[in-house]
């Protein structure tokens, strides 16, 4: 038990249920606040962490030290670290998200009914919303930002490892909603590392009204096994690019090159080459070239195999692989059908995109494959919030219902119907 | 162990997996299928279900008679009573479905991003839909057709009451799927009465998409606690008339009066007036004597009933009932503050209303009040996918994420990304 555990008591469930029922009443007032007073609860704290820029790097500092002691590895020793880039990024971030539409209040399809009411649809908050994430502290800011631009309140459970971080720049979340005459409850950070308290949060539906967990595949399959609150998740990216026989060798090459290559570690970087048999003997051995001058090592069919010495065996888990490393698996198809019944298959219904010149192909590969992104000769690495002009993204979703792939501010809301009359009555 | 029984056999667990497995496969066909495709089915099945209506009318016979020698209750054998008038408005339901604008493939918001990439949203079917509903056999063809114009594969699970009606009514959809060159599996209703079905349907998460329950808040009840699988649902309706200080007298009556009057065994039909202390002192009196009229009892707050001698005494209880009857719970209060915090202490987030003439506090009311329907001198009567335009209504909504509201065709789809580029990369 830590200083900050101390602090909660033993007692988990009615702390964290203490949070929930401050966070709900919370909701309204930020709910009902202006779209004014909400960009300046955002623009104040960035400004306050500037102003304490110094007490966040001590506390930062602090996970620092235990991440090493503890044994934390490079890369997350890494995620952790705030410098005064980072911080200046984390800033900057909060005055984007303030600069943006508000979605809050807006009404669509206002229309006449022949009883003589008029029906449209408002948008609005969806109330409290739950995040949990793991080492970068950044996320503490960028998720408060979100939450409170889309009018909820927010509770954020981050990782331990980042405790004294996410509470140093949750005291300047709270300086910002005070400048803003919000209630500080708005933005409550989970003050202890007790594990107890993610398994109330992700139970606590009276409370929460959706939860968002940012993190790998282990993290959401944890909370999805527990959680009873509805989630907006991504569990994983094994996306496909399939080159058509009526592909152009140039973008067909460009495309997949930078599907893979462009960064290894993300959600929406090929992970499944597909190639139509004519084409193969051509494009394989020339893209698997510009792939291992990248460093990319090729396991595949036993098509592809033939085809090009580059390429080792691939099992039949190869398939279902989201390596996030310069690897890559490659088959060679017969045709679009077996293309899509590949994907069908295998794909995690992230992103997959085809490369062809061919009309009806392209338009088949639409509206067939059944993933969040589909895409016709560009690189799958596009799926993205910020590319697809979202303006900030929460998360991607590989769920269908509520929102699906690059889920922005909007998937934080909900629509519920306005009816306006005049004393009308329904016969 | 009925004759349908013996036909699934005693492994209701494979004989379920076997149904969805067929539905998967099925769904992606029907998805595929043109609009004129799966609008032809639905035709097909209208004019089967005239075709066949002797045999639908001998099987409705046979469920009839087992009703009343186990004793239901005449109300339940009237929804269970196919007549040649009750067919007839089955089968103009099926035309009126397959004549609604079809959803899937509609894109919107394509523009083009600075990368040079376009970027649109595609609306798609959501794949396999299960339907868990109660006595009325006409579900069985309105589900259905719901399922079939929106893109979706469905599985039905009907009372058991009604299982020979239902599976008369399927063997026309079938038959109507088989002209239009569908698979006859793209709507299925499941052949046994055992109740370990729905506890099957209701957790195959890699089968069934959405879960729509229609029933009475205990088969909602129960499905909930079960289903993996998420769900469109409705719990219950606990609807709010308010009669603001600045209410137009006539215009309060009347709504209040249709809001609970026009008919009470529906969701939508108020079950708590609430009323400003300035105009309680006449309205009440007036809206009471009316309503008494129409057989309504009265429960209220002690300012209420010192008002009017008609208003009984209202328990805590009487706050949170739906009482789908003629009686109404009443309560006079200071202010809109007021009724508003008292709508969000009790309402079940269906549907509620003001009556006033005053700007300010209508637009409070719409902006404040967090129900799926919020209203302005209209009675609650009017929340309904019909009187809204959705042209059909599959169910209403109390859950916040996805569909909110009277949910129609669109609530059975979702939309993906589509991303046309001409060998875009990421740089």
């Amino acid at each position: 038990m830590n200083a900050q555990t101390d602090a909660v008591g033993s007692d988990i469930k009615g702390y964290m249920r203490g949070l929930g029922e401050q966070a709900r009443q919370a909701g309204r007032d930020v709910a009902r606040a202006e779209t004014g007073v909400r960009n300046r609860a955002l623009e104040a704290t960035a400004d306050a962490i500037y102003a304490r820029r110094q007490q966040i790097k001590d506390a930062n500092d602090k996970d620092m030290e235990a991440g090493r002691s503890n044994g934390l590895d490079s890369a997350l020793l890494d995620r952790l670290q705030l410098t005064d880039a980072r911080m200046g990024a984390m800033a900057e971030g909060l005055r984007q998200i303030a600069a943006l539409p508000d979605p809050v209040g807006a009404i669509r399809d206002m229309s006449s009914r022949p009883s003589g009411i008029q029906v449209g649809r408002m948008r609005v908050p969806l109330g409290v919303v739950g995040i949990v994430y793991e080492s970068r502290p950044n996320v503490t800011a960028d998720a408060a930002a979100l939450c409170l631009k889309s009018g909820n309140a927010a509770i954020l459970r981050g990782g331990s490892e980042a405790i004294h971080s996410n509470q140093a720049i949750a005291a300047c979340i709270g300086e910002g909603l005070l400048v803003a005459d919000l209630p500080e409850t708005a933005v409550q950070v989970v003050a202890t590392t007790d594990r107890e308290a993610v398994g109330e949060l992700i139970t606590m539906d009276d409370y929460v009204d959706v939860l968002v967990p940012r993190g790998g595949k282990g993290l959401i399959t944890r909370i999805m096994e527990g959680a009873t609150v509805p989630m907006i998740k991504h569990l994983e990216g094994v996306c496909h690019v399939y080159l058509d026989s009526d592909a152009n060798p140039d973008k067909a090459q460009r495309v997949a090159i930078n599907a893979k290559t462009q960064r290894y570690g993300t959600c929406n970087t090929m992970e499944t080459l597909l190639i139509h048999e004519t084409v193969a003997p051509e494009l394989l051995p020339a893209v698997a070239d510009a792939l291992a001058e990248h460093g990319v090592s090729l396991r595949g069919c036993p098509v592809s195999r033939d085809l090009c010495a580059r390429v080792g065996e691939a099992s039949d888990a190869d398939w279902d692989s989201e390596y996030l490393a310069p690897e890559l698996a490659v088959r060679v198809v017969a045709d679009l059908d077996q293309a899509i019944e590949h994907i069908e298959a295998h794909s995690s219904r992230h992103t997959d995109a085809i490369v062809t010149e061919n009309w009806s192909k392209a338009q088949r590969f639409l509206r067939e494959v059944d993933s969040s992104s589909v895409m016709v000769n560009a690189s799958t690495r596009f799926a993205d919030g910020f590319e697809y002009g979202l303006g900030a993204e929460i998360g991607v979703s590989t769920d269908k219902l509520h929102a699906r792939g690059p889920v922005g501010l909007e998937g934080l809301t909900s629509e519920k119907f306005v009816v306006l009359g005049n004393g009308h009555i329904r016969e």
